[in-house]
């Protein structure tokens, strides 16, 4: 059986710091585990702009269809600040996303034991946080018709359009449900039911779907009172349903609670291909972080937590990525810390790649 | 000159309590300062649903129409939750919002010092804090058509519209501007002009708006990226100027920030009337809180300020809103503490007449 592939795009900015250590680590697994992945390189973002003069070629996309998984890294940055809505580097990402069909949006906010302090909230309120939001990805306002701006009399509007079909609202809630049905079965779904029609029809769909599922234990929130109570006590959420809007603005909400954004992984996954592996594509939560970009400090644990969030969902290879988290939380308990993460006294940071290579040593 | 008027709607769940202590307010501030309203009272919400079978009748909105000032208390509860869509109590509340054109929702996000340990951020991070979020309140998403549940194929779609014409961008920016100058001069407006055609236009609008207030420092952000910062370090913000969904969510985030919830007013401001006042609308941020309604024990600080903001707004009377904001923080500053509030050792709780009375004896 030939291996299983993954096409990297490391995009711009901190993108191709970070990911040149998850490369490391993806060899590693090759070298120590037998885990031998073949490995593409691609452009994606501005990355792709300044070559193409499009933010994803056409064979790009191709390849991203045909690949069991996509590792990306980050896209934007202000030298594309002023291109045409239509070239922008997001444009980039949201067409994988769109063509992929990666309805299904993962991103856990965790507090790690070792970084509790860093949070902007009382530690008692986020230490041993750990939610899961999943975000509908391919839909809603992110891709609804129509949408522009328009002339109207002597003056203009801008439309964007808010748009789900039960189909679209039943996918990504039953992959919440699953979910909900490996961790602690409780489930919360966040709209705007009382002000969107759109909302209504998300809850009346989740409330169906969790028929399926007696033991999951459903709540409904307005998503006002959702980011009020992320705020005010996260540690009554497990897995959080929420659409693609909402999901943005929340799940960066929650990612900021943690304190350890320079940490936080997310998957994107889709219908399962022929060989039952869900189309996949796995991005740090962070971004392009532009004013540290090729300074050699940029945080890589996001992006090598992407890889181990691939091998859980794309590679079924659960307790290899357990190993790397593992490590992880190893270099963290013993102090190692890039320069985001600094705030204790006397901690000098250590680079990009260092922070890689003492992963590697723990591994 | 005939007497000022203020309609009053105390609405549902704790909304008639927290009022009943603002018209004590009012009444001392008629016996003692001269300052007298004609005030009358009628329903919204429920409780108008109950009586009429709508949320809000038409007497009542042409009454809002007249008066100088509407105090709002809340509305909503569980016993309403199933009720059809265009009954619901909020939809009384989105009438009033838009039949008299409200375009401008002011909520300060404060943190009372006597009250920092009550946030769940650290103390360092929200002591101090005074954001004052400027929220587009009468279009957007919340009233944009096409809207519904239709029928397309052989399932349902849930649509809503987001939809902003540049004047009604201007009007509010204008506001926020005016505000900022009376500020500290720096205003951040949010959206999401990299994935939403709307936010383009917004964007563009807001800065050309700032032509006109060269001494106001202007910066945008992506509303993912503004939940984030408000997280991290709110400080950072003096004025945000949002949309009507994106304030909805942010200005909920910030007011939990604070950790006084039932402590924060807004006004709901629209163009000026015949006789100068803006068409107004005051209201608590907190809801209707059915869970403790009729119990004595809600806080009337959020309705309390809300009549402050009143003054201030409507009614020119800054150093009287200056007299009764100050009458709050002393009490506060005593230790008096309604059950919302209590954390202290020691401490037992006042009743929402106690507090009421508290503030009256300080005036
Ligand atoms: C970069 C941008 C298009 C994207 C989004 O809005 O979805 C980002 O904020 C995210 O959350 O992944
Ligand atoms: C009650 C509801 C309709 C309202 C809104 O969504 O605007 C509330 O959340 C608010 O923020 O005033």
């Amino acid at each position: 059986m030939s291996n299983p592939s993954l096409l990297i795009l490391p995009g711009d900015g901190i993108g191709p710091e970070v990911m040149a250590e998850v490369r490391k680590i993806i060899g590693w697994f090759g070298d120590k585990r037998g885990l031998n992945f073949d490995v593409s390189e691609d452009l994606v973002g501005g990355a792709a702009y300044d070559v193409h003069g499009v933010p994803l070629a056409d064979e790009t996309m191709a390849k991203a269809q045909e690949v069991d998984a996509v590792l990306l890294g980050a896209v934007g940055g202000p030298k594309y600040d002023d291109l045409d809505f239509s070239v922008k580097p997001e444009r980039g990402l949201l067409r994988l996303r769109k063509e992929m069909d990666l309805f299904s949006n993962l991103r856990p906010a965790q507090c790690f034991d070792a970084l509790a302090d860093f949070s902007s909230l009382k530690k008692d309120i986020v230490a041993g946080l750990d939610i899961m939001i999943v975000r509908e990805l391919t839909s809603g306002v992110y891709f609804g018709e129509p949408r522009g701006i328009f002339e109207e009399g002597n003056e203009r509007v801008g439309i964007n359009t808010q748009r789900y079909t039960e189909s679209e609202i039943e996918r990504v809630a039953r992959s919440a449900f699953e979910l909900a049905m490996r961790r602690s079965k409780k489930l919360c779904s966040m709209e705007k039911a009382n002000v969107m029609e759109s909302g209504i029809l998300w809850r009346e769909v989740v409330t169906r779907v969790a028929k399926d599922y007696p033991e999951v234990e459903l709540s409904h929130m307005y998503a006002d009172n959702g980011a009020m109570q992320l705020v005010r006590a996260p540690k009554q959420f497990d897995v959080i349903l929420t659409d693609n809007l909402f999901g943005d603005i929340l799940s960066d909400c929650a990612a900021m609670l943690t304190g350890s954004l320079g940490m936080l992984p997310s998957a994107s996954l889709g219908a399962p291909m022929a060989n039952g592996r869900p189309k996949a594509l796995y991005e740090p939560v962070h971004g392009s972080a532009p004013d540290i970009a090729g300074q050699g400090k940029a945080n890589p644990i996001a992006c090598i937590l992407s890889f181990a969030m691939a091998l859980r969902y794309s590679f079924d290879q659960g307790a290899e990525a357990d190993r790397l988290e593992a490590a992880v939380e190893q270099v963290l308990a013993d102090g190692v810390r890039t320069a985001d993460l600094l705030g204790e006294e006397g901690v000098t940071p250590v680079s990009t790649t260092e922070m890689g290579a003492a992963i590697l040593a723990k591994l």
